[in-house]
């Protein structure tokens, strides 16, 4: 135990450890460890993948730059985001030195113990890049000279990681808007990774986005369907997502403050929407428009057989002085009470016995999951369980999930994981996570007498593999 | 490992897997295992031990039909109610063959993997039936079979399996307004089972209950006091108080939508009763005659002795459709954030000092565990907690309820376990499996050093069978 | 297992029973179980510490009269506080026979059971107090005279006490408007043990408390600043803050039903204070200036350097009963929900950004640990984490912080352990119980390949002593 090496993972890591456990767990792990990757739900970006000579540039620019889950640690205590070279909006000065970043990086990475972040990057670490040393103040230098070695070498590219992270399907996720350049890109470059992206149109129903009149300007031209009222808006959501379809999407995803759902009717959709276009929005008309328009979706998504995703509880942008010097997405979004009972019972009452559509819910807040979100979930056939999101894609996080949803909800009411990230290197990382942690709670299952190994491996198959191709239709 | 057959449950179900506490759990385990059950709340209909000759029906009668634990999950993915005979409110279609609706409850048995449900069941069809084999598609008509010829046989009436279940004492749930019949013919048929009634007055003080006015008319009835003024509402239930505790009754039984209980002035009170009886209640007044009620009741219970269970927190028929089609108690029943500090202050201001009463609170958001109830239990004299309620009613379930209110409120706080079930041969399982949960928690505390041997066994006693008499004064 | 002596405390007491995983928690708590304690938050007497002679007083009076943890639990069940000795505000006669007292509470001792009383009971009776018999009403004579005897040696005078615990630092709770007459015994007497004051400004800024007007006066009193207005108000705290660090205080408390926090303008403030000094505050005003002043404190601290605590969602003196016969502090005050995302916006925005600023937060409401408080400390620079507080302050509660904020929020933006008591003899059980829990964590991550060794023990370190000295600048 003295020299337990955590930069060289351990094989049967994250098991609890009883030993007959911990050798149920393995023989359950080891069954479904190879299977492809399904990853429904992420950000990466679909122009590493359009250009197959696309490169991660540096270490910092792989691992630190874009990951709000790293910077926002290193914030917390005190290190100025444009340290960790951030770019500000003002343009303002930023540090440039990407090797001086990773070493404030390594310098603090004692933050990230028994963080999610510190397992993931030091099973990145590892078996992406092969790095044999722990990171360390001491050991920064060396270690990016080995990632920095390696990121210029094809097999390093984010086509060849693809293929060797044996990744069956990825789903991005785009704007209502987007003209899906690159995904066009991808088809017609003839490369067989399967990449679908996902219709994601809150820009355009949030009526308090910044920049919203632009974005339905912007739908106007990609539908080609001049939007200056409620019809046109509808119609050309529709319009679009027939083309997402026909781009081989399967699924949209919502973000909501809340999962507040209400018919409005047609006069009063159009009274807020001409509000809105004159520029005359206000909180209580952007709250009751967004409860409308879930709804809405929910009536495409029985029409034309897209699974539709709802993510809420999150306050975006808590803290201003972030938002207006960098902008949206670092790291200040803060989770608040969420409440689904109640805000679905319009949209229940309405679709929710339809087995058509299938509506899958992401929360942030932990109490639901079985006071609301597994009884919801184990009695309307439309709905089902997305995995535990965000700051709980983790090891107790999933053991919470699991312990809270299961016994109510059934496994098969669950929509099995999804890694939504954008750290592309860190995929295998999580989705080996969740492998394990579900390997993990099967077998203490086993053990107690709960189910037998018959069912056992079932589950670990359903878990890593069925649950998500069947409830994103892929 | 292999071969590990569920459908024989293991001796050792339940336990944590380190061999040291499992030693430790088998033992306190072993000490109340045979112990007589106390059943003090349950939804059992008291006519299957009226008549020495009831039978329970064919397997669907007894398992799927009447339990809405099994038919909601199957209905959450897709297979309609009237598949599973459940009987339309308009006499509607709904399959009649109880083979075919056995063999499709069978198909699906897999999602009941690491639900209560399916653990409760394979032990059922073990221990009552003595059934060897694992329930699945294929082996669905030969456990039909086996069951439906055990049902025909006289061990298997209501009366026998009361006797082989080792029940000391349970007590059913009856409306206000109930003549009590059945219990009046147990009584009398010499038979020596212990079944008392439990007075629950929901349907003539929730204002919105459908058919309120006929509930009104029939209390008048069963009571012989014209019920048309707010006294003689109270005289009414004061009198029939005094019938169920002459039939055996030891306490009452309330469910609201929350916790909140407020006092009204009489005139108020009347009032709003006038408004009702002239059927002009509004959701307001309900709330408000609801909240006063509570505390009436209180005070009856101070005054005749009445221990006073009151269960809130669920959103009742959430599921309009299954509401209309099927009428109540359908599985749509889905639990909403529940509040207790501020809304039971009112009545423990009251009544809270006065140890005359007892005041067993059940609750389903699991938030309020430490932060409110156990607290609560912890100080006043008048109040103590029901055990882990409806979904909750699980292993997991359990083990968070023990791990968030023990520490807090101290065992003799609680009021042991109660099984809350109309699925009469699921009782055993049931009391098994928490005196299973029980042992293994206490086992926890012995191997951490936290509890000795000689405690350990009151303990275990005291969650077995000593707190439930106690609480329920039987 | 037979005779497992709870009386004695097991060498490995509390951590989880896997051999591996104790083997690894007994390392890690060996490395730090001898460091000196840190006590930056409790409400010790500081009287205790200025006399050298002061004592104890009979065993009633040091472990029962004064803990509400142990009268509390004892009155749930019935037994009057005034058969406990708690003093009556009517001077009403209560037991005066102290030996009864203690053989009431042996006689009850079977109620504390698996609760953080019990455990911290039985440690104190045997470390402190060298008692080798299990407390019961049997026993209850023998170990009262054993204490008596003990009390009445010079080895078991506080001061004696306060170096024998190894208390490297203690912080007492002191109104804003004491003169800190007991501390300035201290310093004078030439004893070496650094005690320090905590500013608790509640009782003036609270402009519902009971006595205001008379603090206000007080207030004017201490400072030399006749407070008749808000900018006097302001002042004359600010003043006594200067004194307060002058005394060796590093940290400000400050107790609120809610974390709301919302700017006034100074007029509106200033309005109304002149209606509080007129005696005409209402709810509301109260609710606002608090608001107000929790913000103006945080301006306060980031000008003077003083840590700010902040301890919300307790609901004060619940039973009114209780509260009028004996006063507050008794055992009445029961915990609400808390919300924290929201309410702390304004505070956050305006300060939340500034690493001069230290501001702890403490609760009693688990569901914000992983939904709230640890996303904003994982984001905040200002922001650290208290330990689990009151209730929580457990075996399983401290499970639940570390389960729940750890992953999100990491170590390092907590502030180590506190132990919040007025119970003297207590402090070194309860400091052992959290490096133990601690260690117990630790090791969990280690058998799990989370941290390797190197690490763990200097997580153990930092959880120990390091992380409450930096938070609290001592």
């Amino acid at each position: 135990m003295k020299n337990h090496p955590q930069w060289h993972p351990l094989e049967d890591r994250y098991f609890d450890p009883d030993p007959a456990e911990r050798r149920v767990a393995m023989e359950l792990y080891k069954s479904v460890a190879d299977l492809p990757i399904i990853s429904p739900h992420g950000h990466v970006d679909p122009r590493l993948l359009a250009d197959e000579n696309a490169s991660f540039g540096t270490p910092a620019d792989l691992l630190i730059i874009p990951d709000h889950y790293v910077f926002r640690m290193l914030y917390s205590q005190g290190i100025p985001l444009e340290n960790l070279g951030i770019p500000r909006k003002d343009g303002g000065p930023v540090e440039k030195d990407h090797r001086k970043i990773w070493q404030t990086f390594a310098d603090h990475f004692y933050l990230f113990r028994g963080t999610p972040t510190g397992v993931w990057l030091a099973d990145e670490l590892h078996s992406v890049f092969g790095i044999e040393e722990k990171l360390t103040g001491k050991t920064a230098p060396s270690i990016y000279d080995q990632i920095e070695a390696k990121l210029k070498l094809p097999p390093f590219r984010p086509r060849a990681l693809f293929k060797r992270f044996n990744i069956e399907v990825m789903c991005t996720t785009d704007a209502a808007t987007d003209p899906l350049t690159h995904h066009r890109a991808i088809r017609k470059s003839g490369w067989d990774g399967n990449v679908r992206p996902t219709f994601r149109p809150d820009a355009v129903t949030n009526l308090l986005t910044p920049d919203w009149r632009d974005n339905i300007n912007a739908l106007s031209k990609a539908s080609g369907i001049c939007v200056d009222s409620y019809p046109t808006l509808i119609k050309a959501l529709e319009d679009r997502r027939v083309f997402f379809k026909s781009m081989g999407a399967t699924a949209t995803d919502h973000a909501a403050e809340t999962a507040h759902t209400a018919e409005l009717s047609s006069s009063e959709a159009e009274n807020i929407f001409q509000h809105a276009l004159s520029g005359k929005t206000n909180a209580d008309d952007a709250k009751r428009f967004i409860a409308h328009m879930i709804m809405e979706f929910a009536r495409m998504s029985i029409e034309d057989g897209l699974v539709m995703q709802l993510h809420v509880g999150s306050i975006r942008d808590h803290n201003d002085l972030i938002y207006k010097r960098f902008g949206a997405n670092m790291g200040a979004d803060i989770p608040s009470q969420s409440e689904f009972t109640k805000n679905l019972w319009p949209l229940l009452n309405k679709y929710g016995n339809d087995s058509r559509l299938t509506l899958i819910l992401f929360n942030l807040d932990e109490s639901t999951y079985s006071r609301e979100l597994a009884p919801l979930a184990g009695h309307y056939p439309a709905v089902r369980l997305g995995p535990p999101w965000w700051f709980y894609d983790s090891i107790n996080g999933m053991k919470r999930y699991l312990d809270r949803v299961m016994e109510t909800a059934g496994l098969h009411n669950t929509a099995g994981f999804n890694d939504d990230t954008r750290a592309y290197p860190s995929i295998p990382a999580r989705h080996d996570l969740w492998r394990r942690v579900s390997a993990n709670w099967i077998a203490g299952l086993v053990v107690r007498g709960i189910v037998d190994m018959e069912d056992a491996r079932e589950m670990a198959m359903d878990m890593a593999y069925r649950l998500v191709k069947k409830a994103y239709k892929l």
